[in-house]
């Protein structure tokens, strides 16, 4: 089955708005079967909504559109769209008593009138529950052309499309896998290394693609089957393997996450030293579900003062070698493991600027640590970018570290 | 002067790439007076790519397109368009000149036939340099039509636009500066009372247009200027005073930053404590260069043994009260004034999810707490969402509960 997407805002045709919608809808679309054939972004404007719905009408026969749902004054995709399929607008008594539910239980009583206008919907159109806003989606079809509506806040779009679209789309398609895709995920090697390190499987991997995916925080491996699936998961095996000691990881996973899981599996508590980061290991590992079983907590030692009152860094020593030293990183590590009472402890401390960088420690400059039981590592690295790209790159940096040595 | 891009590639298409490209060429375009009135994204398919360049040229006369510029196979951008133009390609010879500069440089000699096809361009072509990369960007146009094909890699799109695109369009449209905007932030006020609260200026804007941005963490409000920008900042002083107490700042003034900005200008200092964030509200005020001057450090007491043993929350009151509570929020936010020398402190604890929720503590409800100097207040929320929108919402509340305090 092939679909358009038309995406609606003038914020996203000015660009203040980067169109996550967009990608994420095509990805799960593709998993039922669905091929996103075009996509179209036009602005608040009747005229462009219509004329643009119309025309992937005219191509395709299904569109899936985004955006123009809430209460507000420049929300006209419905009233549009209704106006194509000469449908008139009706209140559906079901959608106007799950927003009055909404905004009783959240004691917003009454409901602003400006909401009333969300239970309308064009003649015969099935209304699909928003359980995470007040904009209902719309699924419209007269036999020919079908038509589906969606919110454009990426958390009720999300939540409509997998709860009411994906699975109506599957019974259509009779299809749950079309498209499939394996990311395999490393970090502390440079995209044309690992090039190199993978260049003898080029010929292995074909017919799938490899497409190099490289972030803030590592490289990303995307090997894509487009019809057979079969060579896939092998494939994958093969490329891991040559990968080495990079690899952490598949798909969604989190350096955070296969940490604490080595962790879990040991039974070991980790508690953290942050000074550049100032909380940002904390966030990334506190973001895993479950991260209390492995973490007890941590200790954000922006000045120097709590260094030493609350990491035990002797004094002469901050002094001797400064904040950004091995010695510092080293001393907040062990320092974390005994404050906290925790087996393994990570520590940063780096010049993230954009002030305070000097000739011998440049912007950019971390030094990293981390403790183990009796084990303590020190690592230098002088990473490139603004202040919160070092600041992530240096969460990512002390994380890996940390899994190199368990 | 009217323009509609059309982006192209697979990974756009399939939704492996967010397309990042269109947006920040719609912000820059609007810079010069051009305005993005049409947005396409097609596959490297040469009968789509066709498609959509010659209805947006029958639409609206100029187009810029991003991808299927490279070496390979898959990059048919210029055969589809020189055929649309019925020229053929010839060989330019001081495209071709660069490109071996650029191989012979890299210590890549010598250069791979497949890129000396990058040095072919459509009959009548203007070649735009590009340093960043080896696609040369191509500007065609016949009097009628205009076409600007740019490389699909953010870097060297970029380069390109601003070097050679950017200055032309402006001669052209004789303007520097077309569409202006301000936005207005605001937190704690959900977007229907916002609207509600704002219902009175509807008329006064015009003809401006004001539109609401809901986030996780606010509603922002954009208010743009399509042509005489002299009533953009009347009217923005008029709305920001209707927002009254909920607006925080403009722009991409972080809330993070006006409540180090406010405790700055008092000379005060700050710390956290923090349970179910885990280092996220450290990670925001950390995000701002100049933070170390507020703020001290902060305590993740993860585990409730650390809420004792580093905040000093009485063992016997976390067991009448329960982690989630008033009476631990109120003490983790003095413990933390206390035990890291600050004269304010803010204090979070909650239920993150997904398990821990009970029905007297569902998932989402937050304690957060804010003491400074001798004054303590706290305020009890329950957000929606998942575990990390859930910790977002809880890091901005307890941001906005301070910054009220102030």
């Amino acid at each position: 089955m092939n679909l358009e997407l038309v995406t609606i805002g003038h914020e996203l045709l000015l660009g203040f708005t980067v169109d996550t919608n967009a990608a994420e809808l095509a990805r799960r679309l593709a998993t039922v079967g669905v091929r996103v054939v075009r996509r179209s972004t036009v602005g608040d404007d009747g005229d462009a909504i219509g004329a643009a719905v119309r025309e992937a009408l005219d191509r395709t026969g299904a569109v899936i559109t985004t955006g123009g749902l809430g209460p507000t004054r420049d929300d006209i995709t419905k009233t549009t769209i209704a106006a194509l399929f000469e449908r008139r607008l009706v209140l559906d008594e079901d959608v106007l008593r799950a927003l009055e539910d909404r905004f009783r239980r959240a004691g917003r009583w009454p409901m602003p009138a400006t909401n009333r206008s969300q239970a309308e919907v064009p003649e015969g159109t099935r209304p699909l529950s928003n359980r995470w806003g007040t904009a209902p989606g719309l699924w419209l079809e007269d036999g020919v052309r079908l038509v589906i509506m969606l919110p454009g806040v990426p958390r009720e779009m999300r939540g409509i499309l997998g709860e009411s679209v994906l699975p109506r789309l599957a019974e259509r398609t009779g299809e749950t896998g079309a498209i499939r895709s394996v990311v395999l995920r490393t970090s502390g090697i440079p995209e044309s290394a690992l090039a190199e390190r993978l260049a003898h499987l080029e010929d292995a991997i074909a017919p799938l693609t490899l497409a190099y995916l490289p972030t803030t925080t590592g490289v990303d491996l995307r090997l894509t089957a487009w019809s057979n699936a079969d060579d896939l998961e092998p494939t994958a095996d093969r490329l891991q393997e040559a990968c080495g000691p990079h690899y952490y990881g598949r798909g969604e996973d989190d350096l955070a996450a296969v940490v604490l899981a080595r962790l879990r599996a040991d039974g070991r508590a980790l508690a953290t030293a942050e000074s550049c980061t100032g909380g940002l290991v904390g966030a990334r590992l506190t973001a895993v579900p479950g991260a209390s079983d492995v973490l007890v907590g941590g200790i954000i030692a922006y000045d120097n003062r709590l260094k030493t009152e609350l990491l035990g860094v002797p004094e002469p020593l901050l002094e001797a070698h400064g904040a950004v030293s091995e010695e510092t990183a080293r001393a907040m590590a062990t320092g974390a493991q005994q404050a906290l009472g925790a087996w393994a402890a990570l520590a940063v401390t780096g010049v993230a600027g954009p002030g305070g960088g000097t000739p011998e420690k440049p912007v950019g400059t971390v030094w990293l640590a981390v403790a183990v039981g009796e084990h303590v590592v020190a690592l230098r690295r002088v990473f490139p970018g603004g202040r919160n790209e070092i600041r992530q790159r240096a969460a990512q940096a002390v994380l890996d570290l940390l899994r190199r040595q368990l």
